[in-house]
């Protein structure tokens, strides 16, 4: 399975890395990072990390994921035609599309997710909704699935949304080995966002 | 407040950016990336991260936090006795010095913790042990704090004591604040790991 995260300047730290953990655990798995030109995309946290472009993204999409993280750069993306373009046609394609925080926005402002059920994070929900009242936003979930979209609330949600996809994908038996190893208590309830009160 | 990563190949993924994700949370904080010789630095999700060289380490260091993280690569850089004085060195002169997972055996095999409490990740713990025997190891915490060290358990247990960092230095209302934000269920309890049973 080909994990394939898109990154963007001011992508959020824990939104990417958090479930890459998670899924970089699984067997024969290969995760590859892209962007809109390819290059060096950094962070608020000063990382710098090297991607390829979107254009050079050739992996068997019958077998591949497509990772979308949130952060304050999404306000920015959601304005960029050409990112918007290339998450809609990577992820039609794609076997299963998964989003953390606001990178739900991005899946949204793509079309993505038209008349599917989504959720983000509670405290950037009504920006969120503003992208496209087509999606039937979910204020309460920790993360939704709708058929082969998974969207997670904020940041560390993305990690208890990865181990729910493992669990899905992989079997929970192989999502409880996962956290085991990362030492990680999974809030593995997807229905209920302890954040949810804060919209 | 400086934050100085030290990476090196191989390190594990959350190690380092649970706590950067908390870390980087903070008013007036600086993170930069370091390994021994600069360059880019690559680990097993294909994350490749830009970094300086060590020898450009010039922050102010009454000032700073040395981080180290965990991961396999640790296995060969414990036998890297040029990374080793340069730990050495950077914790030395550094006011604080964290490190998550088995980043305490670099810390410990380093000297820096001679005499010193500290703890490692719980699956991977009698092999931190023989890296240095006048360690004080603490084989029941998620995280201990010896002075001005702290060391975690495994990957996950590393975003716990960044926020145990952040209340002793910053104030707990600090910590709630940013494990908050980010949707983080902290485990604040550092005299108890789950994990513990299983050394």
């Amino acid at each position: 399975m080909n994990i394939n995260v898109i990154l963007f300047p001011n992508f959020e730290t824990l939104d990417v890395f958090g479930p890459v953990e998670v899924l970089g655990r699984l067997d024969d798995v290969g995760i590859a990072y892209y962007s809109l030109n390819g290059g060096i995309i950094e962070n608020s946290d000063n990382i710098q990390i090297v991607t390829q472009a979107i254009s050079e993204l050739q992996s068997d999409k019958a077998n591949s994921v497509l990772f979308v993280p949130g952060g304050f750069g999404t306000r920015q993306e959601v304005l960029n035609t050409k990112l918007m373009q290339a998450i809609k046609e990577q992820g039609d394609t794609s076997k299963y599309v998964l989003s953390v925080c606001t990178g739900s926005a991005l899946l949204a402002k793509s079309g993505l997710l038209d008349n599917k059920g989504a959720t983000s994070n509670k405290r950037a929900f009504e920006w969120a909704m503003s992208t496209n009242s087509l999606v039937k936003w979910n204020s309460k979930a920790r993360w939704v699935v709708d058929g082969k979209f998974y969207t997670s609330s904020g940041v560390s949600a993305g990690m208890d949304m990865a181990l729910g996809f493992v669990a899905d994908i992989f079997g929970i038996e192989e999502a409880k080995k996962i956290a085991f190893e990362i030492e990680y208590v999974w809030n593995n309830d997807k229905e209920n966002d302890a954040w949810a009160r804060h919209i």
